[in-house]
């Protein structure tokens, strides 16, 4: 499968692509019946094993200006139909002959990452499960880096439902990366959830500081606001510490509906709620902020801004077809960049000693565990963190062996620092250790 | 959204762009193959909210016949899938960059009337509720005028239910608005309605007469026929006045299945249908007519007619594509008609004040309240009657206001004559006119 | 409908243009991006009555490689929108200028061929109920051919569930039409039903015979295995009578998943269901056979077996795509091969004078039986037996009338032989005959 791209994570594209697709994506979008002659010849699959038409017709859309084919599998009935056959399977007949391109929408997290496995197509990530959905992401830094010409040190405004909505969390996590601030001002009881800002402060050196945001006025007058900078060498003048204060000038305001499928007590969260209108945009700093929403609203934003300048959510679902153009065509070899890719480093580690040690019940890793070998991801070395190749969860182990001397230590023990990566295999206690052959290191004593 | 041209009721098109899409369709029909070149590069969006394949079908063909491409949403998971959201933002979404032109099908009447307010790329109405199909009226014309010639003066025969057949209703409005005769033989019970037969008067001049149609033997043996002219100065030979006699010569014979699924006593009023065979056509008048049908059928016409040369009904739907590609092509610029369409004028006028007064309970006005201002299309003048702008269900009201005088009157007074239409504004009672801010005219005395 | 090819069944096409295809396939295999042009502005309308998601793909990924385009309905929906209309009047409507070509999926048997009977245009036999699936046999042998470059004369294991698997019967026929040997290792209790071997009997002088399959070691130690080979001058040589012994060699093994939806006791018949792996396929006939599977699998083939270079089950799948548009292109007169086809010899008759003597109850003769006349094909002169033309089910019957001299047999008569096939007439019992007006004939005495 060498050579082939897939776009699983947005962290499978380096931040010089981003920023090539973008320019890719504003060419495309002078004209978008122009470039029909792009990908002739090519085949988009839509695999959709839930529902999400808006980013199927999004895809189809964009696959089909650039003068591609499209085959569509979006219905339940596809699963039964199938009678039982794994996904590996289905990849793999997909991906051989039938199309170019593999546009995956699956529940179960992790299941792009296994799909990318099996094909020798490129497989675009549409959505897994509560995990990624990295065009959606791509597209909401897109509209951002048209409508202010850069990302980095923009200050964006996080509001609503910060804790169910995966485009929220996938979005920070970009900013991030990209070295835009974040300014959350959650529904309260609905805040940044601590995995999320752990993720930010292990990957890109986020603290989150205490923001004073009451110049934001009706919009963040019920929260607890909280400031989210990368620590990179850039202005952090908006802030006094050590209370942070005066958000002076906010660029971007992004709102989410509730996601009350996810909530612990359904609809009742919905009360309450806050709500966009003409009030709320009315306070200074978000004088030239740009409204977004990754759509469908349902009453988070009024009607009466739907005029109003700032709004740009309907474009921002418009620019989605350019984006995913530009991504297609990337990915099929139709559009070469400007900026090369550069080689990502190695993020994925494969162990294959043991069972899975993934946790999580909705994880591809766990319904298709004859057809993979569980991998991680090392999310920090100290301590020693990993979690799932597929769905990102963090595993849950006590000891930590090397696949080269076959001996374990304790997970905290500093002879773990000195295993190469690519060495490394996890157990959850002795048992299971010395079921795979390892022995205990010779000098730690080990007592669980 | 200036410039861009819908079509959501066939009263969209002047007479002389319906005749010019019968000429282009009818050169497109001579080989469908030979227009892959007219919408390449732009994209179809069906949107059925029910289903409805056929419909859907002829429409998709007809935009790949045209080398448009097609992007699909046609199952109930959109809705729900969609998360509540509104048509509006629906409609917002897919008009901006997904698609060049959008083919709506939805269970509210009106549905594709709002849409067209909200969507930036033409909106044609395959079907909303109970209301209007305007390319399934066009087709059945298209079918006339190319077996006959012409359709003013024609008599057409409409045969079945057409009580409940909003086929019917619409294609007696086409044939009257084009100067065509109906002849109306009902199945007993199932007489077109009051509403309908007022609407063919009011706006066409229509009265009905009774008609002698005992040459046509079996098949109106059983019914109380019906004759619709348009008083227009055109032939009225058949009849002999004051009654209706000797049906001699019938052009076409339309027949429509039972709509059971929205009758009363549901499928017991299947029991003696009529049903069309070799006896029914043998009847002399009926020797040259077409014999037509909306398709699906059931049982009201034998299979033993099908090789007969006056069955055109599998013509009839095969003619479905090239009048739709026609359609597609002029609403997309990509057809220029030899007639130029005409300014029409204005039909349609919105009232902000108050609230809806439209009590139709599957009105798009009803359930999207919160993005629509109530719009309204006069019935009459004298009386005043007004229509829902978009299921076209009669306003009940008691009084009338002057949005200018900031007065109103009682519907009846004559001072409501003087009232321009786009000034109207219509009161449920007294206390809504003063809750709106109205004040009873000076003259007359209100006493509601 | 004259001039229009159909492929209801894999009958329909003579060896030679099978051939044909597989050489035609072979050259569009080469670059499956090269023919976009040979099927511009043509329709393929996917008329799925029951999910089947691969084959559709399949299907419509190579329309569009064609440059063709697609309509699909798909959907349970699509029979309850169609508000109880016949498959002939659907079939008469898409094939009026919907489409050019028509892919039919349907669970009744025999749906393709009433379907070809009231199509303007070719229809596609994409399966119907449990009978026929032309294209799955076709690219099956496909892959026999590319794999060996000829079919005639190799001998292939069918493994697995023979008993339930359409697949494999209409395999085990296309084998015998071109001169390969078939071993069968069964799934205990799951064998080849005797109507199949009846028909490979009768239609292609297949004797079966034990077969001492001994050196297949693991595979066939738990199976009665059976040597089926066609009678016609070819090697024998891995037999030596009168006791089968000794299979060789193995050029293909076909495996198959257990039809668990069809067996009487359900799921459990998985229970000790054969599983392959490395260690059944080391048996040393096995060395160089090619490891097939129509696929979805379940458990019958392990992972591990994937990687190993005689299992082409995922090639199996692609080469779908190849000759499913050299059929396509073939039968859109896109592609003209370089064998011509064979007049076929008229195999089916049809008989109007009585009801239908069809006994399967998922038959479409008996569901649409207005549209279509029984229509029947003879399956053996002497004795004299019949099967439906439509589904292939044996027809019962106790008498046989000629319908120039309107004289009824008992069955068995001599003077049955004399009759012409497109002059017989098949009655159930003397009543019937009576009834239809036909007379006993002179001397025999009927006594029934």
């Amino acid at each position: 499968m060498s050579g082939v791209r897939h776009l699983v994570s947005i962290d499978d594209l380096s931040l010089a692509e981003i920023l090539g697709l973008f320019e890719a994506a504003k060419e495309l979008a002078k004209d978008l019946r122009a470039s029909s002659h792009l990908c002739r010849g090519m085949i988009s699959a839509s695999l959709f094993f839930e529902p999400s038409t808006r980013t199927r017709l999004s895809f189809e859309s964009a696959m089909l200006r650039l003068g591609g084919g499209v085959i569509t599998a979006a219905d339940k009935l596809m699963l039964s139909s199938s009678k039982g056959e794994s996904l590996a399977d289905t990849i793999r007949v997909v991906a051989g002959g039938y199309s170019d391109v593999i546009v995956l929408r699956h529940p179960s997290e992790g299941a792009a990452r296994l799909a990318s496995a099996y094909s020798t197509v490129p497989v675009i990530n549409a959505g897994d499960g509560c995990h990624e959905h990295p065009t959606q992401t791509l597209c909401d830094l897109y509209n951002l880096w048209i409508e202010r010409g850069h990302i980095e040190g923009l200050d964006v405004v996080l509001s609503g439902d910060l804790r169910y909505s995966r485009t929220i969390h996938s979005f920070a996590y970009a900013l991030a990366r990209f070295g835009a601030n974040v300014i959350c001002v959650p529904q309260p009881g609905f805040e940044m959830p601590d995995y999320v800002l752990q993720r930010l402060r292990e990957e890109f050196g986020v603290e989150p500081r205490r923001a004073d945001v009451t110049r934001l006025g009706d919009l963040a007058s019920r929260s607890d606001a909280m400031y989210l900078t990368p620590q990179k060498p850039h202005q952090l003048s908006l802030f006094i510490d050590p209370k942070g204060k005066d958000v002076e000038r906010v660029d971007a305001l992004y709102m989410t509906r509730p996601q009350t499928e996810r909530h612990p007590d359904g609809a009742r969260s919905l009360e309450n709620y806050v709500q966009l209108g003409k009030l709320q945009l009315a306070a200074e700093p978000l004088r030239d902020a740009v409204v977004m929403h990754p759509l469908p609203r349902r009453d988070e934003i009024s009607a009466d801004l739907d005029s109003d300048p700032r709004s740009i959510y309907f474009k921002q679902a418009a620019r989605g077809v350019p984006i995913r153009m530009a991504i297609l065509a990337y990915l099929l070899g139709a559009l070469p960049l400007q900026v090369e890719g550069e080689a990502a480093e190695p993020r994925y580690h494969a162990v294959q000693l043991v069972g899975n040690l993934c946790t999580n019940p909705t994880c591809i890793s766990r319904s298709e565990a004859r057809h993979v070998p569980p991998l991680f991801k090392l999310a920090s070395r100290h301590p020693l963190r990993a979690n799932c190749g597929y769905c990102s969860h963090e595993f849950a182990f006590a000891l930590v062996g090397c696949t080269t001397t076959r001996h374990f230590h304790e997970k905290d023990s500093p002879e773990v620092r000195k295993i190469r990566p690519d060495h490394l295999v996890f157990f959850q206690d002795l048992a299971q250790a010395s079921a795979t052959g390892f022995a205990p290191a010779v000098r730690p004593s080990v007592s669980i």
